[in-house]
């Protein structure tokens, strides 16, 4: 027997409501936003990631999928989206159009991870990108987009971590001072925190290692560091944040995992997902585009949220059953009848209900399958109802039954 | 500059927008006919499509985008979504839920065909599979429902054709008397022909070369083959869409690239597409799941839309432009007025308004923007009219400007 790959997974009926529920607000919001969708290819080249996301970072070193099409050109499956967008955006000359460029994206990305629980190799991301300002009004009203969705969605008391790390001329003198204490105590630290002491420190600050969190903590703070722009720029975030009445934890050391960020950068964390418990991660990335090959400057800040985390969050509380449920369940006695259901379950559809028509004729099955599917309500319909142009309307949760006419029908459904 | 992937695009707004229309119409009706979503994994075992759809078709022998995993299996994107399907069904014994499997799924499939004008590599399928049961009532529900999506969708005269291609037992009769006539017939058709004539005959039927159609055309017709059983379904299938006013042409040749169809088959062409007119492609296949490792019996009948030609075909009379239009694009001067403007957003945004904030705040070009945006309406905002509680309101279309209080405000952006 075929088994779906390790790692990847079938979403089904009735989680698959609740998916949709999810997708369905975010859309809602992004819409209110004025955030319109852009859907770019599930494989790019593989030079479009090895340059956008970072060749030193775990996901282009380690974790993609990446092999040689036919015609010897090396192509991957997105492990991410915003370098993507930032080529659409080039590609296309997206900077000519009015404004600035506000887009929104939902779909599926692909990191060659160990599986775990709530971490699959086919994931989820609804992410947002809002290119063509440095304006840090963008900043907060990305980030309170991004909590709007969650709070729609359902998601209880998220708790927004922010931060700034800084531009390309004030980031490198925090990240040699960091070197350089570095030195004096990675021989305490894990052998993992030893390697990234010389060829990456800032990736110090993610360490998880239980042991080192108390020397990483009184490791030097990007915010000591931050030049007078940046300083200002993070302090204009702040203040907009806390005008919209915002809440949110200052986490000097939310450096992020991609290589492309600067200046703003937050996550957000769920209490109900444990370790596993954040659930959006973005920020800022003024130059990523130049580096992908764009003639003009595209300033741009964005965040994704793990989607396969968000539904995990709010599962429980958002009943799938009753996002999907059956209106009525109509069971034809006989060949006339199978005709006559037909034309009724088509209007009783178009009228917004949501109906099945038995293909068991039996009465006492089809009766037992309208209670196994929840049908709030069945509809016998032999040939006596036909002639008679009543319907035996039965509701299936007190056992009533109402004789209508077609007239009377819809009415009774609401 | 790196761009997207030969046979791959971007879709942009406000293109998207009309995607994203087709797609809410289309999970409404699925809804209404009670048929919940599975999202299968983008990725399967090679052997899944080999078996699933056939090592003699075309896509498992030509097209599949196929490569070795670390751990050394052979995994494929998916060029169809059948399989996936029937193969999560077994996986996770579907079977055992009561009543008739019910399912539909929209996404990207990929075929490594030559790209042309509506074709692409990676290209979205909306479909449907109903597993559980051979009644030919399902078979005209499914049919129902194929062109229930296309018409709300707004396709204008979609044309449904419809075949038989009778069972085991009948249909290996037919294809030898093909494959005999054939033989006398086959040095005058073209090369691809004559060798189908010895591999597959089923295969000629689906020949596009003007000059075979007459010799194909006199070939013999599977309709003189079916048993009776697979007759008598076919009649059942055509009088029940007969019953819904559903209009049907016969098409003898109708055999669909798929190895794995049975009885029923289907297409649905339309003429805004010229050449590439099929819209629509469906069948049943009683049988496939026992081929793919179920121990149950789970006939089924399934259909999938091709979503480009969909949207391609209804494109131009649904207005992007009026999907994602823009209520209000909101314009603060100065400091205490953004942080003003951010609350007001909020309130309009959650009433249900697409709002937009300047980030200019020069007003001349910022109303300029608004324009270019084709907002509604445009709401200065400065520190009298914060003061004083009052807005100006301006229809961009009308120039007309209204002072308003926030109460009002509301009302008059209906």
């Amino acid at each position: 027997m075929i088994k779906a790959v390790r790692g990847t997974r079938d979403i089904l009926p009735p989680s698959s409501a609740v998916w949709n529920h999810v997708e369905a607000v975010t859309r809602e919001v992004f819409r209110s936003f004025h955030y319109h969708e852009i859907r770019t290819p599930i494989f790019e080249e593989t030079a479009l990631f090895a340059r956008g996301v970072g060749e030193e970072t775990d996901i282009v070193s380690k974790e993609m999928y990446t092999w040689d099409d036919r015609d010897g050109s090396s192509i991957t499956l997105r492990p991410e989206n915003t370098a993507s967008v930032i080529r659409a955006y080039i590609e296309h000359r997206l900077d000519q159009i009015p404004g600035l460029t506000k887009l929104y994206y939902i779909g599926p990305m692909f990191r060659r991870e160990r599986p775990q629980k709530g971490r699959y190799r086919q994931f989820s991301q609804i992410g947002a990108e809002c290119i063509g300002t440095e304006a840090p009004a963008v900043d907060a009203e990305v980030i309170e987009l991004a909590m709007e969705i969650l709070t729609r969605c359902g998601a209880q008391n998220p708790t927004l971590l922010l931060n700034s790390v800084g531009c390309k001329k004030c980031r490198p003198v925090f990240v040699e001072a960091l070197r350089e204490r570095l030195q004096s105590v990675k021989d305490t630290m894990c052998t993992d925190c030893q390697r990234r002491a010389d060829t990456n420190p800032l990736r110090v600050l993610d360490c998880k290692v239980p042991e080192d969190q108390p020397i990483i903590d009184a490791l030097p703070s990007i915010l000591d560091y931050l030049d007078p722009e940046c300083s200002a720029h993070f302090e204009t975030v702040k203040s907009l944040l806390s005008a919209r009445e915002l809440k949110y934890e200052i986490r000097p050391r939310l450096v992020r995992g991609l290589d492309y960020y600067m200046r703003t950068t937050f996550e957000v964390t769920h209490g109900a997902l444990g370790a596993q418990n954040s659930i959006l991660g973005g920020g800022r990335y003024d130059g990523l585009a130049e580096s992908l090959g764009s003639k003009v400057p595209a300033p741009g800040i964005g965040f994704s949220i793990g989607e396969d985390r968000l539904v995990m969050a709010i599962e429980e509380q958002t009943k799938a059953e009753d996002l999907a449920k059956l209106d009525v369940f109509l069971v034809p006695m006989g060949g006339a009848a199978v005709k006559h259901a037909a034309l009724l379950a088509r209007d009783l559809r178009r009228a917004g209900n949501v109906v099945e028509v038995s293909t068991d004729h039996k009465l006492k099955r089809a009766m037992e399958t309208a209670n196994k599917l929840k049908a709030r309500y069945a509809l016998i319909l032999g040939d006596n109802e036909i002639e008679a142009g009543v319907y035996a309307l039965k509701n299936m949760a007190t056992g009533d039954q109402q004789n209508l006419t077609r007239e009377q029908l819809p009415s009774a459904l609401l």
